[in-house]
Parts: C-alpha cells; structure tokens; sequence
C-alpha cells in the first residue's frame, strides 16, 4: 500500500491562484485522511428520542401517511424525502481519467459528487455504483429504482454507450435525466465561451469552433454550441476530422459530422486548427505547439483535460487572448460544479419532468451573467465557491422549464 | 384530502404504558407533520468550504482513492461510506397491514426504517423502494446495487415471493442479506418466548406450540423455534392446519409441514390448540375464544397483528399468563426494531458475509437476556429505548459469526 503513504502531486488551493501564487499541494496522507469511513452520512430530520416520536415517524403513525399517499400520488412529494433526492449513478466505466476502475472504485468519486449536490444546492444525494456495464440492464436497473428519486445524475459512464443509455432512461421514466459529463461540461463550456466572447469584442455566431475528442464531453459541447447557434463547428476525434464521408461512423458520430463541418474540412486536429478560433480540448491528448500555432490571432484555447491540459497553459496564451483548463491551479476552471447543482435546483424548483436544451441553454446564459461584473480575460467564470451561481442558474433553469410547457 | 386533517385513533407514548394508563392518541396533523420534506437527509462529514476542501474531497485528490481501492479491493471498506451503509430494499407488496400499495406510498415506511437503523445502531440506510414485483428482477436490481452497500435490508415484500428472493440473493452476493418481516420478527419473538419460559418456571423444549399464519413472519418463526429446540411445532393457514397429506401446498409451506406438526394434528386453529401451551399469532385474522378457551392452562399468547391483535389482550389474559402484543399500547410490544439494528451492527462488526441460522438465535438469547434483570410477565422484554439492547445484541451476532468461520 505504498500508495497510501507517498507524497502526492496533486493541486489545490485557489486563494493562492488568486493571487497569482503556485498552489499548495495536496498530500497523500491529508486526502487519504479524508476519506476514512467515507464522506456523507445520513441524518433522521425528525424527533427519535421517545417512543410517541417513533410511533409518529414509524408505526402505527407513519401507515397513515402511506394510505395519503396510495390514495393520492400528488401528495408523495410532499411527505417523502425523495422527490428532492438525486441519484448519482455509474457503473465506473470512465471514472475520472482513470478509465474503467468498476463501480467499488467508483464510489469516492459519488460520494463527492452527492456531498456536492447538498453543499451547493441543499440538495440529498446517494452514490448509487452498478455491478453492470450493459446499457440495458442499466437503463432497466435505474427504471426500477426511480421511484425512490426526484432526479437521475448519470456519472463517469463511457461513450458511446452514456448517449444511449440517458436517452432511454429519458424517455422512460418521468423524473430528470443528466448526464453531467456531458451537458454540465457543455453548460460550464458554453457559458465560458460567451464571456470569451465579451471580454474580447466578438460574437457567438462569428467564431470558427475546433473540438479536439468526440466522447460524451465533445459531442454534448458540439450539440449545444449549435443550440447556441455557432455555425461553424469542427469536431475532430483519434481518426481525425469528423465529415460524412469519412467511411463508417458510430450512429453517434454520423450524426454529428451530418450537423458539423459545415465548410467540409478534412485531415487531422492541424488542418481543423489552421484559421480557428476557438479550440476545445476534452480529448485527454496531446495538441502539438504546431498546430495551436495555425488558429487566427486573439481567439480562445480551452484546454480541458485532467491533469494534462491537452495544451499547456503557458504555451496556450502565444496563441490566444483566452485560456481555461479543467484544473483549480490556473485561471478560469471549466468546473462542472457551476452547473449541476443550480441545473437541478431549477429543475425540481419547476417541477419538471425533464432537462430540456432550453434550460440547459439557459443554465449557461445565467452562469456567464453571474461572472459578468468582474469579467476579464482570467476571469470568465464565476468561483466554484460564488455563493450566487446557484441560485441563479436555478431562476433561470426554472424560468426555462415552466416557459417549456 | 380529508384524510389529511381528520382526527385519528392511532396510539403511542410508552411512558403512559410504563404507568399502566392509557396511551395518548396521535392526531393525523402531528403525524402528517412530521412527514413534510421527509424524514430524512444527507451531510457531508467532510469540510466543503474552501477549494482546497473540494480538492481532496473530490477532483482531483479523489483520483488517489479511487486508485488505491481499484489497486486493493480491500480498501474500499475503509475509504467510503458504502460497507456500513444498509440498503432498505422493498417492492411495496406487502407495507404494514395495508397490503400491496406500491413503492412510492411504501416509502414513508422505508424512511422510518432507515432512520431506526441511523437512531439505533448508527448504521446510514437508504431507502429504496422498486418499480417492479418480479423476484427475478428484484434479484437482478439489487444485485447491480450491492457494490453500493455493506448489507441489503428487505422489507414489506409479499409472501411467498419474499422467500425466494432472499434466498437468491445471498446465494447471489457477498453482503447480509435479511428480510425483516421474516427473521427480526422470528428472534423478537424468540426472545419473549425464551424470557416467558423464564417467568413461568419452563423450557423451550417443553412447549407446544401453534403458529397462526403462515407468511413471511409465521414461516420464519416456525423455523427459528425448530432451530431453537422446540419440537412440537403446528403452523396453522387460512386452509387449517399445515399437515404434509393436506394436498397441494407451496414449496415452502411443503417443507413446513415435513418439519412441523410431529403429532400429525389436522383440522382448523380450534384443533391446533387444544392443550396447546404457545399461541403465537401473524396472521392478521382474528381467532375464536373458544379456540383459545382450549389451550392448556397458564400457557402464552402473543397475537402479534397491528393494529387488531388475533386475540384481544383483554380476553387473552383470561387464558394465557403471559401475554404479548405488536402494539406500544399494551405491554410486551413484539417490536422488531429491538432486533434488526444490533443484527448489523453485529455482522459489520465482524465482516460477516451472510446472516445465519446461528447468528439469528445468538441475537435472540442476548436479546432475552438484556431483559433478564426485570423480568416479569409484563416485561419479557426490554424497551425499545433501553440503550443496552443494541450493544448488546450487536456483540453477540458478532461473536457467532466469528465462531462460524
């Protein structure tokens, strides 16, 4: 168990980034620390100390609360803990950029993500991990369990099968559905662009878009800078550029290259990149100098793979007059904690039934507002710790939602 | 929505008991009262306020836990929050006395369980309650879910399905499996049993004994006593009495009747106890005073429905000298949370992969024996609240599946 006791490398600390200071690191011992028994915990909110308290909260009383609720479905959400409890599901197919580490190894990761939801949105959660990757035995497994739950977090499951496993569990069951690697990266990242877009004079609809990785980040950002109305935008995987006749394509993937690529670029992530100005990175790769050097002048470099920015930060900003990372050291995190606790929020708030591209597209609209009155070039987004991301991004999620019916 | 500001009749406040008056009536306000927003919550047991908090509790220091479990499958149980984390599982079939009212208005039941489990032995629950009443798919749901808990807890699932689904899931998976409804009720009323032999001067393997029911509950206890020693068991049906010549019977009862009924008795609840020295009731119908008029004199009765005990406890004190009920309002409440806390205490205590026979008779000796320095025909077992149950009960179910190995 070396691992447990060796110094670790892993950074932190963002008043330090603040202030333009190298952060501290994090060491083995104080995040093993931490995490010993785990890190939530459940709570009765109710009185437990007398047997007339039992007798209320358990039997006999609690049968009277059944019988409410079996005569009269509306009033379950009222008088039960889950119509505001998310789930957050896996099967630990793609946990972090660890890969496929299996839903016990999985769970430290949705345990964090649960304590998250209450942190940021007062909202309970429970790390649920699969001992199954088949998409329909997952689909099937969270049908049965939704009726303990308001909302469905889907985590760290693998493209392509996370596509089509949200779709069907969309369409199945009558409580929201969100992938959060996909459609909160894609909030965060849309929203990120938008200030780029203040601070610097430009457009939305004028810039030119290269996503470097085709995986649930790429494809969900690709679809909603559509949404968003960007005309122009490349998507670009291991193979290369994405274009419809690039030979067989995942269902996925087809569609994607039939929505993109309007000007019909060919050849690898150089060719993509050669008068771009905006490059999204959510491939886990490697860009080479040579090709960042091809974008046009003054654009952005999104850069957001975990730990190894797929461009590094200090060589990004040659090139562009923007640069944001996944990682809490540098300026401008693309973090998905700006958008998932306000994006349910909003949506258990409304009472909605799903997460539509509207509220998404709102979520991003709000969280871009939020960061509006100090915005600058290191300073696009809102701090993770901002006290007012949350509540606004669930107006606006709500606004969207009850506006949708 | 009369039903939720109309008056009730439902009963508590063990104090009252404890001084022989009359319990004071909950009204339908206190109890709906205590169920807005549920009962229950989730918290973070870590820090969350700076960045350097959300570093190591999530992104990135979390990547080194997760590592190490995927590494060192052995230290996933110190490292999260699952291995003491129960799974309150139901298809709600079979809630309370009110039948099969599905898993939404099941889960004010399944609330109160967990928060016992919280109260009680300081074990996190989460209350599940499923969309689907097939055992295969119960099995196959839960089993995806084991990764996520250290122990399954099945509650108010119908018999006879309740016997084939716990039976296939601890075939199935390496954590305790336990139905309440079978086996808290069966060493709970093992226990009273055991202390109603004490007060009255005799032996367990004395005793003739008829059990009225033969569902989740009647089955399990008939059991458990054939466990504990006592031979002259009867187990009496809505048909009459259990004999292997009745004609077609379940499997489970089939095999009851092979274990059971050594006299070879047959015909209905009025021949099963005649000179009988034991009723035990978990049927939910009432029997006849002449029925129990036929009992050998100062026998017991524990006539265990809710809220309408099979015998009224007024009449049953006529012909039995100990008398027990399922109710706080009499004295001697057969009361399963007296067992299901201190048995998982018992088994995450000792790793225990499975609950066995010789756990369950373990939990209720050290169950009778907490009650064993107030032992009278009134007192047979201890409070609900007495705080030594749970230790107590918890040391022992350890020290047997220790002993198991």
């Amino acid at each position: 168990m070396s691992s447990l006791t060796s110094p670790a490398v892993s950074l932190a600390d963002s008043p330090a980034v603040e202030r333009g200071m190298p952060a501290r690191r994090l060491t083995d011992v104080e995040i093993f620390d931490v995490h010993v028994g785990g890190k939530m915990a459940m709570v009765p909110t109710v009185p437990m100390e007398t047997m007339a308290d039992l007798s209320r909260a358990y039997t006999p009383g609690v049968a009277r609360v059944c019988t409410a609720i079996a005569q009269d479905r509306s009033v379950f959400d009222h008088y039960t803990w889950a119509a505001r409890t998310v789930a957050v599901v896996t099967d630990g197919s793609a946990v972090l950029g660890l890969g496929n580490i299996g839903p016990r190894a999985a769970m430290p990761v949705m345990e964090g993500k649960a304590i998250l939801f209450k942190r940021f949105a007062n909202i309970d959660a429970v790390p649920l991990c699969l001992d199954t990757t088949d998409p329909d035995e997952i689909v099937e497994t969270v049908a049965r369990l939704a009726p303990s739950f308001g909302g469905i977090n889907l985590e760290d499951i693998s493209a392509p099968r996370c596509f089509a496993i949200e779709q069907a569990l969309s369409q199945r069951i009558d409580i929201p559905v969100f992938h959060d690697d996909q459609h909160g990266t894609a909030i965060v990242t849309l929203a990120a662009l938008r200030n780029a877009c203040t601070v610097t004079g430009r457009t939305l609809a004028s810039l030119r878009v290269v996503i470097a990785g085709a995986g649930a980040a790429g494809v969900a950002i690709a679809n909603m800078l559509l949404d968003a109305g960007i005309g122009d935008v490349v998507v670009v995987d291991s193979q290369g550029v994405l274009h419809a006749s690039r030979g067989i394509l995942s269902p996925i993937k087809a569609e994607l290259a039939d929505r993109t690529n309007s000007t019909g670029i060919s050849g690898s992530i150089v060719e993509a990149l050669v008068g771009s100005d905006v490059l999204i990175g959510v491939s886990g790769g490697q860009i080479p100098t040579e090709a960042v050097a091809g974008m046009a002048p003054g654009g952005f470099i999104f850069a957001m793979a975990n730990p190894d920015p797929e461009v590094a930060p200090e060589i990004a900003r040659q090139y562009a007059s923007v640069v944001a990372t996944g990682r809490s050291d540098y300026p401008n995190q693309i973090n998905n904690v700006l958008a998932f606790p306000g994006v349910f929020k909003g949506a258990f708030d409304a009472g909605a039934r799903h997460i539509t591209s509207e509220m998404k597209l709102a979520a991003a609209t709000a969280l871009a507002d939020v960061a509006a009155d100090e915005l600058d070039a290191e300073h696009i987004l809102p701090s993770a710790l901002d006290p007012r991301v949350v509540p606004i991004v669930a107006a606006a999620v709500a606004a969207a939602a009850v506006q949708g019916r």
